[in-house]
């Protein structure tokens, strides 16, 4: 291969990487950029001034409340929700949200890197609980 | 300037924007990147089974009481901890993991998308409490 | 004192003890009595079919958030709710009695005795912390 | 019937009302006994001061999530509680009075009488969920 289709292919990779990075970030919501989004809306509207950390815990405890409300007289529920009305997991998708909402305030209040911890927090369950290799023969 | 430079102007900020997208991709953890690899862990091990919606939620309502007991004794506590031992912050982050990750496994085992509903139930907030502009004069 | 005015005053007392006790089972509220007052609610209402274990603790943790809202924006409450209006005292009722409801619902369907259950935590917590007398000499 | 028997059953009476009141509070663990044991407790410990609403509040949080753990990887529970071991009823027994105990603290040091707040929530959903009978002629 000569040296002008390697270049090509050099940008060919760079462009697609770049457009990976692109479409990876569409579908992908990161926790900072949730984090960002809620700092400037609490911001704007000068909330800032409640967002104590134990206010917080109390909204975020409120809103688990609020998701455990919708499970509360269903008896088991099946993976996939088969049977619930699209208005029903509407109403799930906004209480998981609010949870997850004050969840990464309460983090950011307290300085901590919630994306970081979590990352930390997987490393340290899979030393904690080692995978067992099941040979069969 | 003349077409070499563009070029080389071209490669430059295809290259940063590709390193960007690494280096974003390193401080940023998405919540598909966390789903991922919570499903791949509980698969690895054999978990799947136990993790119903129900199930998921009472580990999760499990893990606020953790969170909350970490805050219970302490009257207000100020943003940024001031005054917290590092091992009193790094158990917080531990805590506050632990209530996302479970909340990231109800939300997949029920078929929903997290980041984009985070997304959207920020929108619809916005809407529901709009900024209002304050002039002074 | 002679016979005759022993016996009107023990009748005396028995009444008096008598009517202590009417009056002590007015002020005093027991918990078996709300347990056989809200199995009797749920059975005239054909209620008894949902009320499985889980279904009544995740009910619970509806309740514990509801509690936790009225609580969430307020920074520290100094005891005894100064400045509260009866509006919002009366809410606070309402929350504090819907989680005692579940607690005695969810201990009965369990068929535990919550009341003697608390009387013995009591005692154990007594043991695990002793009193430390405290000497000025 | 003569006046002397007449009398003699009326002290009977009075002396088995009398009993009856004893055994009563012997069995009937009233709420009114459990705040006045809890606050002689934390008043003997010096534990008043850490007594606050909000930290009791989140101290009945951790509670409940403690509660939920023992519920979380169960599935659906039946009533009573069948192939529970002993040890795993007496762990609920601890969970639920925990919960219980810091409810009642809660309530008593916002002022609130947490018994005559329960029976009025009784009946005031008596009245929001109105008997329906069904005849079947």
């Amino acid at each position: 291969m000569h040296e002008g289709k390697t270049i090509t292919k050099r940008k060919e990779k760079m462009e697609k990487s770049s457009y990976e990075c692109v479409k990876k970030a569409y579908k992908d919501v990161s926790l900072q950029e949730l984090r960002d989004r809620l700092a400037e809306f609490a911001e704007v509207r000068g909330w800032k001034q409640y967002h104590s950390p134990r206010n917080l815990l109390l909204a975020l405890v409120g809103e688990v409340g609020e998701l455990s409300e919708i499970f509360q007289w269903r008896g088991e529920v099946a993976r996939g929700l088969p049977n619930w009305s699209s208005d029903d997991k509407e109403h799930l998708e906004e209480e998981l949200s609010d949870v997850l909402l004050y969840l990464i305030q309460l983090a950011d209040v307290c300085g901590l890197d919630l994306g970081q911890a979590a990352l930390a927090k997987i490393v340290k369950n899979a030393r904690k609980y080692p995978v067992i290799n099941q040979k069969s023969s």
